[in-house]
């Protein structure tokens, strides 16, 4: 009997762990939950939700979202070190489907200068703590860091023994995104053919894209066998980021009959989740990027233009509707009812729960008085911008005031409310922004280093809202707020006030944690 | 005897042509002149400058480039019908080296909506203008649109045909960027084995990022033979842009050994380029792009950076420096001399030539009073800005005062100054910035659309420099304009100006134009 092959490729996402990893500034555990619902939605099969030996609050954050989150399995991140795995074990319990993942270098270069052992050794550790994770859930994914550059025979050594101790699946990264794909498929068929016990695990590849090739490498160790593949939305992740989640899955649709593979996801939401993780996560998508750049739909040459008309599939491969884009932008003015703007985020994807109605309807009607018309651009910034929002910002934005003489040198005022008492300043600046900058600098005690400042436009025209993002460093670490408003000065200033509160967010929690700690030494061993 | 395999990769660079055709904005004579000296200095073999018979503007950038510009082959594009081959072999005139590069489709998709011929009515129409070609220059390509989804016996039988007629490079395009890697080298591979006279040409791809796989197409094609690849900058193009030549020129250096191939490319120019590229086409590249983005070689987890302390080679596989980033950021203030800037310029890869030296020592001079110090960025950004600015520019900015109140209403007072007289208007908006711009709309008679507006911010630090670049549209084009301060107002508005100028400077060549054309109905021939 000729044994059926599974095409079914198996989606990982770990947007949360490499994903997460790679940014300026940290998600907050609002932020990770928000992005781990919308990727749930996308209909992974995993999820990698983060590292929870590395910090009290990643510990939190991948708790919450395993017990909050429904559908895929929830995955952490574990070194080969008992510590770690049993916080992921730990981390997961509340999880319906839990999986651990544990890695261990594999390659000469990372056995001599990283871990100084010898490859029995970081087998034997994988060994024991791929056993201790099967303690706490059937599922174990184990990875073999810088597989690419490892021999094959230490490679297949290391990977017998780990599906022997119990690990369901085999994860090989291209770690540093240095090899090619018919390198990378050569890996992945010599494991196929000379581990006695390959059949018993999944195979897994996890390729970086340091070259631009991670998708392909990806494809090309799907072709040889691998039937799970690990990416992020956007491609993000350390460096040069990850394989693009949307463009191998896409790759997969519209080639369908061609490859004969497909996957679980659900191709109409990818549009929606790329740019919730773009705004949250600070990392524009370039316009020309595959499958979720602005460009990626538009034809602008004379000649396509014709073809395009002509007969659409002429230029076309895939449809903007088939991810997700809307065609039609909706026009709302004041007089447009709550239950308007309910219907309208409907059909625009959010679900109840995803936003505050009331809210985010006031907030409406002030930007239908200021600009109008409001469109469904308008009305996603506004859901974004209250989604930024937590009950116990200390810091609020009272008024602001601005001059700028002829020659250049301005003036700003700006009042704050802290803790229920006002404080107002006025400083100067070459610009508004400076001189608001100042003020604000001048009567709170936290000196903040800016990162990057960018603003961006929300749709077109002279009225358009526009969106503030700022990367500002305290105390050695680095915070990312957002502001919003038809007023640039005023969307830099709300950007900055969002920083304070995190800052202040950040701080308190600090300081619950310092008293945890004193209070119960044992939580200190996963923090290794 | 064996035949040695000529493994020198011809690199094909149409940054200019595909890359340009799919701005939103058309670039200046001027801007693509700057970029074609700066593309030429990346070693490239070969140039696309741009599609001569699509507009005599078209054709003017494409001769002055060709006669100005030194060292790659010079080629522009024409569709397969005379007026095009000829309008290219005009504009090329003044060329060292000259390519024609022609083309017809061949899927049938494609000859049935958009030529209705049949495949031997279009080899003809091919061959036709590959011998009148031939009569321009010995360098003829010709390209099969489609190729990626014409069957293989029409392909090889318009391929024959071609190279019969004189074709010497033979170009397979992607068009749709539908094809995946295996699939992709298989079309080249049955080329070289069933086309008799396929030796007499060589045989290059071109390749589209739809799905993701322009690299990788590329590499796939090259291994099956292929030996001219076409790339662009950054990997800009039509809607998901073209193979990024930057990826492609890294994969070929850094895993020489084992590809075995080699370019011309200057590696060290790659950053810069880039720089320049994503700067004038407003097409800022993403921070997770390969090779080029600003996370490429930055590492952020714990975990690697202890591993890259340990031996600099466990995580990175190329250094910043050979693709040309610099490592030190010098610090210059007020009282560094003009031989310094000239100095640091040099150092960081301009040449004389490049820049104005006294008016950029005079910008230098007026933004390190107002900052303090000035850093590298800060000197490239004013080089940048002042490549901006023409001589004959109608529109100047004399003053700029702005207030806001504590409600968020702002008025504010610009003062322009346009053919010798100075005009002042005050106006009001919901923010300094739509206040401005409302006050500039009254007073001058060009109505704009306001279609996308960025704003970033050069380096760090609260007073940073400003770049904001906005695009607008007007009467049925679209123009980008950059505006460099420390006040993002201010920047704002310079940036409007810039508009204005490149609108005014358009009109005026409209109107030249309308005046040739009365006068000399021959040149009308080319504008199809």
């Amino acid at each position: 009997m000729i044994a059926v092959p599974d095409n079914k490729i198996w989606m990982f996402d770990t947007t949360l762990r490499d994903g997460e990893q790679a940014l300026r500034a940290s998600l907050t555990k609002k932020q990770k939950l928000q992005l781990a619902q919308a990727i749930s939605y996308l209909g992974v099969d995993i999820m990698e939700l983060g590292f929870p030996a590395s910090s009290p609050g990643d510990f939190d954050a991948v708790a919450e979202i395993a017990r909050t989150v429904k559908g895929p399995i929830m995955c952490a991140l574990a070194r080969a070190v008992p510590a770690d795995v049993r916080a992921c074990g730990e981390a997961l319990s509340g999880a319906e489907k839990s999986r651990i993942h544990t890695f261990i270098a594999s390659s000469p270069l990372h056995l001599q200068y990283k871990l100084r052992k010898t490859l029995e050794q970081a087998t034997e550790q994988a060994v024991n703590c791929i056993e201790l994770a099967r303690q706490y859930t059937d599922d174990v994914e184990f990875s073999c860091e810088d597989a690419g550059r490892t021999p094959i025979e230490d490679l297949c050594y290391m990977v017998e023994h780990a599906i022997a101790a119990g690990a369901t699946t085999i994860n090989i990264p291209d770690t540093v995104g240095y090899t090619v794909p018919d390198e990378f498929a050569g890996i992945i068929s010599a494991l196929k053919q000379r581990v006695p016990n390959i059949e018993q695990a999944r195979l897994s590849v996890h390729c970086h894209n340091d070259l631009g090739l991670a998708v392909a490498n990806s494809m090309a160790a799907v072709a040889a066998g691998a039937r799970q593949v690990e990416a992020t939305v956007n491609g993000i992740g350390e460096r040069a980021g990850n394989c693009s989640l949307e463009e191998i899955a896409m790759i997969i649709k519209t080639r369908e009959e061609h490859l004969g593979w497909h996957t679980a996801i659900q191709h109409k939401e990818i549009f929606r989740t790329s740019r919730l993780v773009s705004q949250v996560c600070n990392m524009p998508v370039q316009q020309n990027k595959a499958i979720v750049g602005a460009n990626a739909f538009a034809h602008s040459s004379g000649i396509h233009q014709d073809g395009v008309l002509k007969a659409q599939n002429t230029y076309e491969i895939m449809t903007p509707e088939s991810i997700g884009v809307r065609a039609n932008e909706l026009n709302l003015t004041s007089r447009s009812g709550k239950h308007v703007i309910k219907h309208r985020l409907a059909e625009m994807g959010y679900r109840e729960g995803d936003y505050h109605l009331q809210e985010v309807y006031t907030d409406f009607l002030a930007l239908a008085d200021q600009k109008g018309q409001v469109f469904d651009y308008d009305l996603e910034a506004l859901v974004f911008a209250q989604s930024l929002q937590e009950r116990d910002d200390p810091y609020q934005l009272i008024a602001l005031s601005t001059t700028t003489d002829a020659h250049g040198l301005a003036s700003a005022t700006v009042a704050l409310q802290c803790d229920g008492a006002t404080y107002e300043r006025t400083a100067t600046g070459y610009g508004p922004v400076e001189a608001a900058f100042a003020a604000i600098a001048s009567m709170t005690n936290t000196p903040i280093n800016m990162v990057s400042y960018n603003l961006g436009a929300k749709g077109s025209g002279a009225n358009a809202l526009g969106q503030v993002d700022i990367t500002a460093a305290y105390d050695k670490q680095q915070f990312h707020g957002v502001g919003l408003a038809t007023d640039i000065v005023r969307a830099s200033v709300m950007a900055y006030i969002h920083v304070l509160n995190m800052i202040a967010r950040a701080q308190h929690v600090h300081s619950l944690k310092q008293h945890l700690h004193a209070d119960n030494r044992a939580t200190s061993e996963v923090n290794v």
